[in-house]
């Protein structure tokens, strides 16, 4: 379908939707990002929608990976399993035309350990393909629902979701603690207070003392951060427990991936390196053009 | 005030209300219950609604405990400090008039460990006043925020709260996970199936299997008992670690006493001697007649 030319990229996830075009060289030629993610449309929606983004972005070849390959999006794509490399995904692409493709997710078609991911495999294949990544070793990609995978020889070998991006969301907007964290997590004392905290590696037993701490009139320092690094530190330190000598990259938006690079510089007592640290954007457009050049 | 005559106790949480009239004797005369918790409630409602339970149980002396004596209820009553017991809780009730009183909640200010409780402190007394609970040892309450109670010489000596009842409700009514568990949790194969996994003690990274399995075709056993027995088999863990000859007693709802016991004689592997379940209605009623002797 394509070589070397422009094309679009589209990222399009559950609560929102980023679309690059993208010039032939691989720079950013334009970028359009809307709250227009699959849960506030309905499933006849996307022709139009697609329609509406190549008015914005330019009239070319397409690529979409995401939720909006879901059963909840535009079509229910069917999984690829791992170990899954570029070379399996790529030819797995459904093209709903010739030239608008919906790139697969992967799955772990494990029974004691089912997993499934959808645009975080585009995400490692960008971050291996524009160098930043090895191609064997541990990458974790912080969100709503966190995944920690592993690498060997350039495919996604196995891989585990935390949810402590969704439980956050909850216990901030309906828990009897939302007064105390509500507002933006960030790394520094509070942050790291939490984590300390989580080495009992039992977040739920610990995070009630925001609400008694207030009511006693000794309140933890900066509710939310504490909150966050109680969650997170638990999950740094468990996807971690079995690997300690390793030291994950990071694939996600920088303000999260800050954060967890702050969890794991303190559960290994060692700086993190900022090298290890990839723009989930950048990893999301480099991978659809990884597919795209494996296509060619 | 009272000696050995009638009175009613009433145990009034965040969601709902229950009521007892009590006879001289000790038995239980008349009961009422309703969902008009604090939540419920505006803050001028406390006089008419406590007018209504006379009205319907009689025209009796009353103490009320949990939640009605906090800063969403009728009147911030006072936090005892522990180590309490009912020689230090009795004193401390607030009479609204000379034959209404509200039971002061119990409180550990350590600033490393800040905790409260509005409601369990009444149902310790009761299960201690009439037998069942030794003045020495551990017991679990089982709610949306669990305690975990150390007794030492008749006291509560030291404590902590667990989440764990308010997360499942979360993840049930607002998360992904929402079609997997909705439904009631119980004991049986689907919830030791949990229990097994949260060995891991990281139960936020275990719950996504249950979508994952769904989406895959492989679905997880009951789902709702899974999700339960990963959380609670968590809390339980954690909460013996470092007392694991110990086997704590149990006071709640039956239903979810029964969950908790299935989780310790799994984690413990031994049988939870039945003997160590104390139901919460009659721990209650049994700890305001207590705090009423105190008193006489």
């Amino acid at each position: 379908m394509i070589g070397h030319e422009r094309f679009i990229a589209v990222d399009w996830g559950t609560t929102n939707r980023r679309a690059w075009r993208m010039g032939p060289d691989g720079a950013v030629e334009d970028v359009f990002e809307d709250d227009a993610g699959v849960a506030a449309l309905p499933s006849g929606a996307y022709p139009s929608e697609v329609e509406k983004l190549r008015q914005r972005l330019g009239d070319l070849p397409m690529l979409l990976g995401g939720m909006v390959g879901s059963n909840r999006g535009w079509r229910d794509v069917p999984y690829v399993a791992c170990p899954a490399a570029v070379a399996d995904i790529a030819p797995a692409i459904v093209w709903m035309d010739e030239r608008t493709g919906i790139v697969p997710g992967v799955c772990q078609n494990r029974a004691d350990a089912p997993e499934v991911m959808r645009g975080e495999e585009v995400q490692i294949i960008g971050a291996m393909a524009a160098g930043g990544l090895p191609a064997d070793g541990l990458v974790c990609l912080p969100g709503t629902h966190a995944k920690w995978v592993c690498l060997a020889g350039g495919r996604i070998e196995s891989f585990a979701t935390w949810m402590t991006g969704e439980v956050f969301a909850l216990l901030g907007r309906h828990s009897i603690l939302a007064p105390q964290i509500a507002g933006k997590a960030q790394s520094g004392s509070g942050f790291a207070a939490g984590v300390a905290q989580a080495q009992s590696g039992d977040p739920l037993g610990r995070l009630f003392r925001l609400r008694a701490g207030a009511l006693l009139g000794t309140p933890i320092a900066d509710g939310p951060s504490y909150a966050s690094g109680l969650l997170i530190g638990a999950e740094v330190r468990a996807a971690l427990a079995s690997r300690q000598g390793d030291t994950p990259y990071l694939i996600g938006r920088p303000d999260l991936c800050d954060l967890y690079a702050a969890a794991i510089a303190q559960v290994q007592d060692r700086p993190f390196d900022a090298h290890r640290q990839i723009d989930g954007g950048l990893a999301f457009r480099e991978g659809i053009r990884a597919v795209l050049k494996e296509l060619a």
